[in-house]
């Protein structure tokens, strides 16, 4: 876990500022979720490994006491934990609201998640993610917007086509693949775990794990043609797909609704930002349909993805309510902004200017000052005790505020204020009733 | 614990946003800490009661799994807790950043906090809190920078001297008049409990509480006397207090900061909001000089309070280093502003217009359209599916947005869209390619 100091929160702070406008511009609203979920809520949700990875939070007082007396096991002693994702919170939220959430329900949801994970350079205990979903639709429009959306913010926020891409898959075409190929049905989950590694292990790594899970040479040949293609020309993948699952209905539908998007992304911001790749897997077992992630060239892991899973919010519900979404990794995002410079350089909300104090004599007049350059609009620091300019000058420079304000007594009887920049070591004089508009910091 | 629904969002933004712009224009940064500390870190800090009001994380895996085999108490199946307020965590930093951040740090923190206590009105396990300290100054202008931020963010929200008022004490005070009213001093802190209770139980309430204790009763008599007092007149309260302390010379000295505050804050947004009150005892134990607290009229509980808190940030860093601050409860200000209707009806946020989707063929000119709308900059949400208009106008009449665009087959024919007002059902049609600061929302 981390502190955020002052200048890392105001680079959080641009970032998020920039995803939420460009999520609000969508129609989608804000949700929040508390820190703690009931444990049965989120137990069972990311498969086996993710349950181990969820912070549980004792139980407390007098039931705790009676627990410890009994050799209670790992579970008994703990009632809840902190959420590990927003896509469960989410779900629960649209189980729980459903008579007061509008039918079609477009969310966002920007808060920290919680993995007792070993952690690793931009991996933590505690980050954010930026959601949005759409609740209570089937239409494809739903995976365009939120395509869209999510290009559009790493748009806004300085990337171009060139940095990055979605990856675009199916879980139907995915099977559908794997059925053509003689995967054996039992077989399938141990596959996608296995494709999934693709981009890390490489084809011979995967034709290794294949064999190794009992999978014929023959079929995992197959597999690795279909999944290892260079191409990455959505036309030519397309072809290819076509070709491949002929005969296989449910995969071409599929491969209809990819080509869909496809086509209608022309005119939104996700134009020429999607990629059809059939060896995208996505760990996550609870997608149904069109999966995405984000591809930043050259940094290796993904900064976020997402897709449609219409079975989840059953899971609390009781009735199938449909759902898309997408998640943007932020402490991926601003380290790889961090690393390539694109963040302004003046990110809002330092002070403009420090009103020092030179005597308890004086300092009244100061105090009026600096509250007189609120008045007006500044953002205008005060040093909290007389003393030593030189002090007073370094702890501006420490806090990258360029501009200081003198008040002594000779400027106390003229009615005036000094107004010195510290870089060019500039100073000028004004009247205490100066037009705020002529002050130039 | 709640989840916050996205009118609920859009409220607390509504009120952090103009917080954080008052503390940011007074020269505060901002700084966030992880939801949990090390559960050292904050035992020890609130009292007896605060302890067993934190939320344990367990530890995990083997270190677990090895503690259950040995019939383990509470404490030594937790490491981390989660953090009780923002002040232990700024003190924590303080000392741990003590090279990096200036000698000078003024910090501002907007985060939730987690208390297992039991719920009530206003009051939950998890509520945010809006702090603003300044660590490493003993200047009183700490004390009035504190005051006028705090004050000023109450008037931004709309709440007028009328609706508030800042009560001011000071901890030497107290321990002067409890030494002046014969006070033994092993019995100042139960006396300090019991004067804290006047508002609630009164000045009855109050005897009963000190006699029971073991106070005699001329003792308790003054004390009553002294606390009791009705009037709210600074100067009088002050001239009655400069009486009774004239023989406790570091009284009179703490009399003196005060009145030098309430002399300064006149120049500041705290004039006319700051009231003298000797019977201010603040419950946490690390208040070390002047004490704050806001009373809110017609409400009861207080809505946020501080001080000066010179030896807490010392427990960390093995030197003393002094700070005073403020912290304000946004549930509490955000359930009278809502009482009292204080919320701008529009909060930013919500969609401007709706497009509607007719059927399969007219969805790819309403995705170009929508598009072509956010990029004019409008917040412009998409409905995710062709179908029946009255549904398309109910969804939007749920989510408040007034206006709907219609584009069917007439319309893509003459290459306009009709945009209607649903409140007043006028429809009008536009070109495809009008130009957006004509189109009237």
């Amino acid at each position: 876990m981390r502190d955020f100091l002052p200048e890392e929160v105001l680079r959080r702070k641009y970032v998020v500022g920039i995803v939420e406008q460009v999520y609000r511009s969508y129609g989608f609203e804000p949700l929040e979720t508390p820190a703690m979920e009931r444990l049965e809520t989120l137990l069972g949700k990311y498969g086996e490994e993710g349950d181990q990875l969820i912070f549980r939070v004792m139980k407390r007082g007098e039931k705790l006491g009676r627990l410890l007396q009994d050799s209670p096991g790992e579970d008994d002693l703990a009632d809840s934990g902190l959420r590990y994702d927003l896509t469960v919170p989410l779900a629960r939220v649209a189980a729980e609201y459903q008579a007061e959430l509008p039918r079609i329900f477009k969310r966002y949801q920007i808060q920290p998640v919680y993995r007792a994970d070993r952690p690793a350079k931009g991996r933590f205990r505690e980050f954010f993610q930026c959601d949005l979903d759409i609740v209570g639709s089937t239409g494809l429009t739903v995976e365009l917007e939120v395509l869209a959306a999510a290009s559009e913010v790493l748009r806004k926020l300085g990337f171009t086509p060139v940095d990055f891409s979605l990856r675009l898959n199916h879980r139907t075409i995915l099977r559908s693949l794997m059925s053509a190929c003689g995967t054996p049905a039992g077989m399938e989950e141990s596959v996608l775990v296995a494709v999934d590694k693709l981009d890390k292990i490489g084809g011979e790594g995967v034709r290794k794990e294949l064999l190794e899970r009992g999978l014929d040479s023959e079929s995992v040949a197959r597999l690795l043609e279909v999944f290892g293609g260079k191409t990455s020309d959505n036309g030519e993948v397309l072809t290819g797909l076509r070709e491949r699952l002929r005969d296989h209905p449910e995969g071409i539908a599929a491969l209809d609704d990819l080509e869909w998007i496809l086509e209608q992304s022309g005119n939104s911001p996700a134009a020429g930002c999607l990629r059809i790749d059939p060896s995208l897997a996505r760990g996550l077992s609870y997608y149904t349909g069109a999966i995405f992630e984000v591809e930043m060239k050259g940094f290796g892991v993904s900064a976020g993805g997402g897709g449609r899973y219409d079975n989840l919010i059953g899971m609390f519900s009781g009735r199938e309510i449909p759902a898309c979404g997408f998640s943007l990794g932020l402490e991926r995002i601003i380290l790889l902004m961090l690393e390539r410079g694109m963040f302004p350089a003046d990110l809002a909300g330092k002070p403009q200017v420090l009103v020092t104090l030179f005597s308890d004599e004086s300092t009244p007049a100061s105090l009026a000052l600096v509250h007189q350059l609120r008045r007006a609009g500044f953002r205008a620091d005060l040093y909290p005790e007389p003393g030593k300019y030189a002090r007073q000058f370094k702890y501006a420079e420490q806090r990258g505020i360029r501009h200081v304000i003198l008040q002594g007594p000779d400027e106390i009887a003229k009615g005036v204020f000094t107004l010195k920049d510290l870089e060019s070591g500039e100073q000028r004089e004004y009247p205490l009733d100066a037009d705020p508009g002529e002050i130039s910091f």
